[in-house]
């Protein structure tokens, strides 16, 4: 199963919006058939390595990451190929919670006669897949809020000035957390100070991810302040720079809206709470209804911050400098807290270092 | 020497205001006699070290990890007593900068035919002493900053509020860095709003640290704004527990200084700059010249960011939790730096965990 579960993540940066998945028969103690599932709209794992046991696959036993499937989507059901090929037993790590699936593939390959454990190194297995997870059962992405800060907690100075706070190891590292992310969230406050790109250098990634699996880069702009010159836009109309902007209600039909769409950019419009602030569960949502599952955010204090408060932030990852930038510098997240009670606890699940920078990943404390 | 090194660690809380100093033996192959410098006013190490070897000290190689002194002190001068006992070599990890000696000892012992090293591992032997070398070389303490600080670097709510922002393993911690400092020196601030003692809780250390070795504590107080209720004033008049408030000049033969001296408390006048705030280099040197060698300062953001601005920070120590207070706590230091390249650069020297909480070693990039 562990070999099942290393094979799966070499898709981790290509199976989207499908969940990462391996495939190993065994028999008599030898591997007569490898696999895993590539890209979405190819062969699942268990097809590959079907594929490559051929006959000999009879009486073989079947290690698979995730529950195999029992419905006819792009591709055929897998559950139903396991049968035909005559395995006698597949272990499987964890049942699959989508809804077409969801124990009907266990359930035929039991009815089928075969033998089945099910709950294998099932940890390992969810956490391959946290996105395709979570959107399938909290019907959002899973949310990677990412910030460089240096010690005291500041991102950047009053200024708004703040790139190259950390260094080239940790920029390098960042890459692949874009890869692996379905969207790249930012606000456009980001936008108008550091006009990023936002886009994958792919170069540094080596040959697992190609520019055709660049993530859909997303803004928050409620009021449309974006430039149509703005870098982020500059190959909006193409497959691999796909642009989604969420603005308000409001700004249907305006004529900023109808520019950037014009530049091949898709607009959609989002309720509004209050405040006139973007309604950010909404938006989650409905990324989740366009099938992201790893949403990947580098935004600024505002909506970082506002993420943050409105429990939309499964993991957080910053990157710390150790540099001072002092007292007038940002905020590391807009959150205004009065009470030590109110304080938001984190764990730690891991520090490294990535050159004079440190890495820290934290999950909140629910 | 590295054993040398190693007794001499063993008087860091003790040897105050002299440096710990070691002293290994050594005979054909065997150590004969080795000691370490316990207590100002007490025999130095090489005078353990010879007791210890007798007659056999003849001919012996001596390992020390400074300069034997030349002069008479409060005991008489090692490099003589190193003469009569006729020692054949003697290896010096490093020159001792202090004016009465400043290799006065080295000239003693090759002047009685001696062969004499030095230069063995003088970086560790440095690291001994930080704050004896600074005080001697710099004329002021060696500064150690400590902080406590949450992930966004926030060291308390808006209220004031602080405590208990990092663990139990962490405050362990701080007693070892407070017990091996000549003086702790803190802000009227922190005193009104936490209220601290500032003292070694001398139990959690073993038998190496005893009361009278409690840190002289120190006050910054221009306003004598200070109650004679707070706790740290509570002993003041007692051996070990001396308190030192440095107030500004315009407060001579006020009532609240006679009050405050009632209390068995010392206070100086200090001159203050344009702003009404104390002259931190005079502070500074008058503590060089009361024998204080390392300084620890536990302050809040005004004292802590006026001595990094000045430069008078040769060590920070935070103390990080992974929690966020918010944009509306405490900054870590106030310290208004304008643009990117007024930040401060830290390097880090050690990074590890204690508790849930981290602690980063860290020295200005001067």
């Amino acid at each position: 199963m562990q070999r099942a579960l290393n094979l799966a993540e070499k898709a981790c940066y290509t199976a989207k919006p499908n969940p990462c998945v391996g495939c190993v028969l065994v028999k008599e103690g030898e591997i007569i058939g490898e696999g895993y599932h590539q890209r979405a709209g190819g062969p699942h794992a268990e097809v590959y390595a079907l594929r490559q046991a051929g006959e000999n696959a009879h009486g073989a036993t079947a290690y698979v990451t995730l529950e195999p499937c029992a419905h006819t989507g792009r591709t055929g059901p897998c559950a139903e190929a396991l049968v035909k090929a005559n395995v006698s037993r597949v272990v499987i790590a964890m049942q699959d919670p989508f809804d077409q699936v969801a124990g009907k593939g266990i359930e035929k390959l039991r009815a089928a006669g075969i033998e089945v454990r099910v709950g294998v190194l099932e940890e390992q297995a969810r956490g391959l897949n946290p996105g395709f997870l979570t959107r399938i059962e909290k019907n959002r992405p899973w949310i990677r809020i990412k910030m460089a800060q240096s010690l005291d907690g500041r991102t950047a100075m009053a200024s708004g000035k703040s790139q190259w706070i950390t260094g080239p190891e940790s920029r390098q590292d960042v890459q692949r957390l874009r890869a692996r992310s379905s969207a790249i969230l930012t606000g456009i406050g980001t936008v108008l100070h550091d006009d990023p790109e936002l886009k994958v250098r792919s170069g540094e990634l080596g040959e697992a991810f190609l520019e055709q699996d660049q993530p859909l880069r997303i803004i928050l702009d409620s009021q449309l302040r974006i430039s149509p010159q703005a870098k982020i836009l500059q190959q909006a109309g193409q497959i691999s720079g796909s642009v989604l902007i969420i603005t308000s209600e409001v700004k249907k039909g305006s004529d900023q809206a109808r520019a950037l769409m014009g530049l091949g950019v898709e607009v959609i419009y989002a309720p509004v709470n209050e405040l006139g602030k973007i309604d950010l569960l909404w938006c989650m949502q409905e990324l989740a209804a366009r099938d992201i599952n790893e949403l990947h955010v580098e935004a600024g204090a505002s909506l970082a911050g506002a993420l943050m408060a409105q429990g939309l932030c499964d993991e957080l990852v910053i990157y710390m400098a150790t540099v001072l930038l002092g007292s007038q510098a940002r905020p590391l997240f807009e959150l205004p807290l009065a009470k030590m009670s109110d304080k938001v606890a984190l764990k730690l699940e891991d520090l490294r270092r990535f050159g004079d920078d440190m890495r820290f990943i934290l999950k909140p404390v629910v």
